[in-house]
């Protein structure tokens, strides 16, 4: 605490990632990350940009980046917003298109950065109870009678618990908030299988926006890109927010990266094949020890073993050099959240697990 | 507009950066780049980083780079803070640091982006007026009885003027605001000499906080960074902020470039000494004909023509493929902001601006 902060930053609570440990020999699985890394067009195209003309801004607007994100989405470039990782996205929209005089709705069980930009800035939510399975239910997202949302936001997969909601359901929520942006955040919609995505839906609907990340399926954590995509009006408000922000929040390497990426659509298209398949012997491998877990959609699968305590599970697995995420929050401290690796690191974890719950 | 945005978002004005054109063979004198490109050992880190660790996260903390900047200025690294560029940074401070009850005190004429910052967090602010001759009078900034300053802002040397107030003057108004944070933008520092960065006032005033940039002195505008350097309290609200907004926003080429930057400092005092050298040069060459500047200590000059109109000349000097930044500000109207470019540039400038001279 200092005299010298403003107001509203004695009232914050940071979000907290999960930690990146400098330890090599580590079998990390708690921050969802790509075992298959990059596009090696990528790599290329950065190492190509690292060049004396970094001595020069970038492309404030991003254009190439832009037009490329527009192609893939079958979008126009004035539907698409980029930012420094989906989360710098994420920030301008709580501000600009997500803060109204109606609280915000939320998932009770969801991102938990979501409460942190509320904190932020000044933006009363709601946080609406998922079903005792974890689903989200689209018929909680309508209005009643004299109430209406300020705006929506949910993960679709979900996180931290995978769950999806079909491309119906999050259409039902969008159609009965006409007045209300409805956020998408799709961090894992890649990994949710053909027809899960809203992108579908924002030719027919102003009030959506779709929220994305190179973090996950093209295994570019390490570069910070994330993306909107949404009726032009909304991208203009972003834009604006965005240009009271930081004029050039992505740099020249980003940039390049991200375009080599989006181009190969190959690598893209076997990753995220590759770590499905290995999502669904994963839960079939833990299932069979005895865990219990919602189907996911995403990257990690979300799992809780009826006869021992998540904390105790997480601290044991540490023990043997694998780390997964356990979040301390009252409902699904139960639970791990544990990253699909490649088939030595998924491998090691069922071994560990093994060992642990016959030894506990 | 859009009936969907936050009601901040519509009073929102955006700065509007010098434009970065796409086109080749342009002498680009407009955005105070630096000509002689990064260090050589910088471009090696990246490429190097440039592999399949990008799938990982970065480090949210950047420990390297705090070190490495901590050891450069004598500092620690809990008085360091590190951003997305110097904009970021300044955007954070805005936020966390400079927003109080009284209002936020900067010079009239200033860099654009402060007044663009309190717009968009609703910080009210009283402008000072410079001297006629641009220069910033500690005294200005001295509270009266009954009034105070919820905070203060100027860069140093300003901008777009290149003036410097010599740090005697930074101290007195840094001593005669004890309970006003005192941020002092040093994004040109490294141009005005030796004893002139207010860094080191740091370990004596608690209110004090400096920021910084790898865009100029160190060639690096293409990468995105940016550090404040001041008391660890400060540097705690700025983490709070940052933590509630993007966890990790310098990604993995960035923390490597960087760091190898700092650790260059042949390179640094070298491209910095050509820099202040040529600047100089042009100075006198601009005067030769007619223009008046004020000294400057950064690494672009402010000059007018008594006899020729600013925003026809910028014109003129477009047509001849050179470009020069023009404010359309009342006041400064009819000056130029021109980069010190290297030998070629500067003299390409020069052959121009005499021949539109003799025509216009």
């Amino acid at each position: 605490m200092s005299r010298f902060w403003s107001a509203a930053t004695h009232g914050l609570t940071p979000y907290e990632p999960g930690e990146q440990p400098g330890l090599d020999n580590l079998v990390k699985l708690n921050t969802n990350e790509n075992p298959y890394g990059p596009s090696p067009k990528a790599l290329a195209a950065i190492r190509a940009a690292a060049d004396e003309t970094l001595r020069l801004y970038p492309d404030p607007d991003a254009g190439a980046l832009k037009a490329a994100l527009a192609a893939h989405h079958g979008a126009s470039p004035a539907q698409i917003f980029v930012g420094n990782g989906s989360d710098e996205v994420l920030a301008h929209a709580f501000l600009g298109l997500l803060k109204h005089e109606s609280p915000l709705w939320m998932p009770d069980v969801t991102y938990s950065f979501y409460p942190v930009y509320c904190g932020l800035y000044g933006i009363a939510c709601r946080r609406i109870p998922l079903a005792a399975d974890f689903a989200l239910r689209a018929e909680d997202y309508f209005p009643r009678a004299g109430e209406r949302a300020g705006a929506i936001v949910f993960p679709n997969p979900n996180a931290p618990t995978g769950c999806l909601l079909p491309l119906a359901g999050v259409e039902r929520i969008v159609a009965a908030n006409p007045d209300a942006v409805v956020l998408v955040d799709e961090a894992y919609i890649d990994f949710a299988g053909a027809g899960a995505s809203a992108v579908a839906l924002i030719g027919c609907h102003p009030n959506l926006l779709t929220v994305h990340t190179f973090s996950k399926s093209r295994a570019l954590a390490g570069l910070r890109v994330g993306y909107a995509i949404g009726h032009p009006d909304l991208i203009a408000g972003l834009e604006r927010v965005k240009n009271c922000f930081n004029s050039y929040p992505l740099d020249r390497l980003a940039l390049a990266g991200a375009l080599a990426s989006v181009q190969d659509g190959g690598w893209f298209e076997e990753s995220r094949r590759k770590i499905m398949a290995s999502r669904e012997a994963l839960a079939g491998q833990l299932r069979a020890l005895g865990f219990e877990a919602p189907p996911s959609a995403a990257n990690f699968i979300f799992a809780r073993h009826p006869a021992h305590d998540g904390a105790r599970l997480a601290a044991a697995l540490r023990q043997r050099a694998i780390i997964v995420r356990h979040f301390n929050t009252p409902g699904i401290e139960q639970f791990l959240r544990i990253t699909v690796g490649d088939d030595k690191q998924c491998a090691a974890l069922i071994a560990a697990l093994r060992e642990i719950l016959q030894t506990d």
